[in-house]
Parts: C-alpha cells; structure tokens; sequence
C-alpha cells in the first residue's frame, strides 16, 4: 500500500486509528482457552468488531514470538485474516548489519507479507536501508518512543545542540521518502510534534502511547497532522482488553468506534 | 552460565571463540537440501566439527526468521544440540517498551533456553532490565557495531564531547553487572578497545567482524582482554562457509581450530 492509498482509507473511513495486536494469552477471557487457537480466535474476533474504524492493525511481534512456533502460526493467520485495504505493521524493532537486515526484511515482507515493519535506528543507514528496497513496503523507524527509557538517549543533545532523536530524524529522511518510511513518535510527549513537522513534514508518523500511556489525542492532532493526514494513532490494551468478559470483541469495536468518532471531528479539525 | 563458568571454560579449551551459526540455506552444499531440515543437519555437522575449538554458539535469529516457523524449529533443534557446556547467544537485536521487553526475554530465555540475547539500546534503560530479571541469563547490548552505520549514530559526539556509544556504556553499565550484561564491540575498530576498557574494564565483550569483516584478533586481544579474559570473538561467515562443498564441516572445524591455536597463544600473551 502506497502513502496516497493509505490516505484514500482515511478519508473513506474518516479514521487514522491503528489497533495494536499485543495479544496475550493471559489476559484473553477464558472461554478462548479451549479454542483450537485462542491467540487466533481472539484477533479474529477483534478484527471483526473494529476494522471499520480503523485503517491500520499492528501486532506486536514480541507477544507472538514469546509462544514458539504456535505463535507464528497464530500471527500468520492473522495477517492472513486481516482486510486488504487496512495497513499492516510487523511491529518487530528490528535491525542488524545490511546482509542480516535484508533477511528481517524477506521475513516481514515475503515469508509474510506485511506492508511495514518497525526498525531500530542504532545500526545506522545499512540496517536500514535493505527493507526500503522492497516495493510498496515501508520502514517505520524509531525517532522518539513513549517510554520512560527514551529519555536515556534519544534526548540527549549531540554537539549540535539538538537532540538525538532530530539527528536520527535528520540523518534518516535522506535514505527513504515519505512513500518508504514513517516514523515512531510517542505522544506522550505531544509537545514535540510542531518540532517534529518541521524537520519530516510530509512523512506519516506512527504514534503509540495514547490512551493507557496517558498521551492526548487533539494535542498530537493539532501539532502532528498534516495535507495527507500523516498520523497513524494506535492504540493497544486501550481497545483489546476494553473487557475481559466474553463481550471483549463488542467492547472494543465500541472503543474502536468512539476513537474513530473523535478522529472524524480532528479531520475536520486540523486536516 | 555465569561470569566464572565462562571463564573455566575458556581456560580449559585455551579459546575465546564464539561460533556464528549464520546459516543460510542458499549457501549450503546441495546434497543437505535432500535433508528433512538442511539449516539443522547443517548446524549439526558444524557444531560437531567446531566444538572442541569454541566456548559459545551465536545464532543470528534473522536467518531462522526468514524461514518461517519451520526456521524456528530448525533453531530450537540446534540449540538443543549445542552442548550444555557452551554458551549461547541469541542474536537478535531485540528491544522494546518494558512490558514487551519481557516477552521478547520470555521467547529467548524460556521458550527457548539460551544463555544471552543481544539487545539494542535506542530505546533505554525499561527497554533493557526486563532481561536482567531471568537468574543466569545474560544481556548484550550493542554499543559500537562493525558496520558501516556505526558512524551514522554511534560515534557521534554528546554535548560532553564524548561519543554517543560511549554514553551508552556508561550509561547502561549501571542496569546490571558484569555477571549479567556483556557488551557488544566490533572489531573492525580495535584502536577503541582501549578506551572502551576504561569504562567496562570487567565486562566481557562480543567482538563480531574478525575474518570476513576486517578485525584484527591480536589487535583485539591486546587492547580488549581483561583478567577473567573478557573477550568473545565471533566468527560466522568465516568459518560455517569455508568451504561450499560435501567438506565444508571439516573445513569448519580446521578454520576453528586454526584460530583457537591462535588464541591460545595469545591468552599466554596478555592474559
């Protein structure tokens, strides 16, 4: 899927939410436990009660790395269930030296077929570089994450002056386009974006950290937006665990639905 | 395995040399693809062939992720097959938010039984401890790479005029200790040993980019070798492809054995 693609599925669906994945086994309602598949069953149902208000899904590879062979299996058949026209992410973090990143990239991209995977910067443009050269994929690298640990080193200023997460900004945007790469910026830290937008104006970015990491939706669209929208809000535990009960699937399409109502007034708003 | 075990280890084979099972199913002799699983009936012969000569086993997770679950498998099998003498890396550039850090530790230290995962340090300190967390489980976080790319981000300079994987070291130094976090530095810039030994003097290192990417081992050793050894020097490509033919596990073992008489001799040298 293309930028213009991707923006056509915003405007159709008057949506730019992303429904993370992170599917835990010990979280899901127990009658699942006896399915065949529970991690499966669980996403299917998931898929089905919000891929109307969303435009993007994005599993978190960790949770189904953390079940062995089984758990690639239930992440195949989700990829696999998942509707054409919405955008996947392999939210995996990965990145090695070029030779190594080129076989990531034939794993997210060919053994599944994902349409982006999310890269770790600190290997530098040979890490990253070998995943942009697969068509119609993208690169979704990591500038500024919602976590605590992101201020250990991607805001310390380089001699520059500037923080390290602009230099990787900076450095970064040469090696792509804004039809290749996106970028992960956590919205917990909102006040960032206008700073953000002036560096990489035209990329997507890709904003986890709303909802349950406590980030503001208006905020990140009021600084984050741009012409082509350019913001992917996800949102995770916030939507899949709305409940635990066996009405888990209509609570989060409900979830997914009002996130989706909000971002309708935002597009109207800032776009 | 802790720090001291190691250590016997490496006394009792006069060899600091980690073995890179970087297998490729592209690169192996056409007779193993008639093989029920060629990538572990490879590894099997290489491990025969290179374990009296080596101290650790470095799978590098990518190539067994390209392959789909049936590359999982052919891990899981390997890293059964690998004595329980020898230590083991899985190396995969993991890496993420605290919660999904623990899962990623989950899948290498439980699901599966390694020693140690490498780990990238973009994301900081919450991205880093959940590994910390597993008893006789080892991190190794990437400080300064061998590739190319290190000097995208790695090399440069903080406002306190000192290299960024020089603030990473320090940093992170505090998250663990040297019986549970090694670092890795590669070799193709042995004139930073030193240095870097001035602020882990007791950590081991992981030294990959020996043989097919440059390094120099006595280079290495000189600058990099402490008093409970502290170097792990990786060799893959040089070794598991030194030959492309029905020979190739016996033109491993010789490549093997060929370096640990190297480090044999240099153990006496600067040890």
């Amino acid at each position: 899927m293309n930028q213009k693609e991707l923006f056509e599925q915003i405007k159709k669906k008057r949506s730019y939410l992303c429904v993370g994945l992170d599917t835990d086994i010990k979280k899901m309602p127990p009658f699942l436990l006896e399915k065949e598949d529970p991690i499966f069953e669980f996403n299917k149902q998931i898929i089905d009660a919000t891929k109307d208000y969303c435009v993007a899904y994005k599993p978190n590879i960790a949770f189904y790395e953390a079940m062995g062979t089984k758990g690639w299996e239930s992440l195949q058949k989700t990829l696999d269930y998942i509707p054409k026209d919405i955008f996947t992410i392999a939210d995996a973090k990965r990145g090695d030296i070029g030779n190594t990143s080129s076989l990531y990239a034939r794993a997210f991209f060919e053994t599944m077929d994902f349409d982006s995977v999310t890269v770790a910067p600190y290997m530098g443009s040979d890490s990253v570089k070998p995943f942009l050269e697969f068509k119609n994929k993208w690169v979704i690298l990591l500038a500024l994450t919602s976590n605590q640990g992101a201020f250990d080193f991607q805001t310390i200023k380089t001699e520059k002056g500037e923080p390290l997460y602009k230099e990787v900004l900076n450095t970064s945007k040469e090696w792509g386009t804004n039809d290749n790469m996106m970028y992960v910026v956590g919205a917990t830290k909102a006040e960032y974006f206008k700073e953000i937008r002036d560096i990489v104006p035209n990329h997507f970015l890709l904003v986890p950290g709303v909802g349950s990491q406590g980030g503001d939706l208006d905020t990140v669209s009021k600084y984050g937006m741009n012409s082509q929208c350019g913001l992917l809000i996800n949102s995770s535990r916030g939507i899949i665990y709305a409940s635990g009960g066996n009405d888990f699937a209509e609570k989060a399409g409900i979830k997914a639905q009002i996130l989706q109502r909000k971002m309708n007034i935002l597009l109207d708003k800032y776009l």
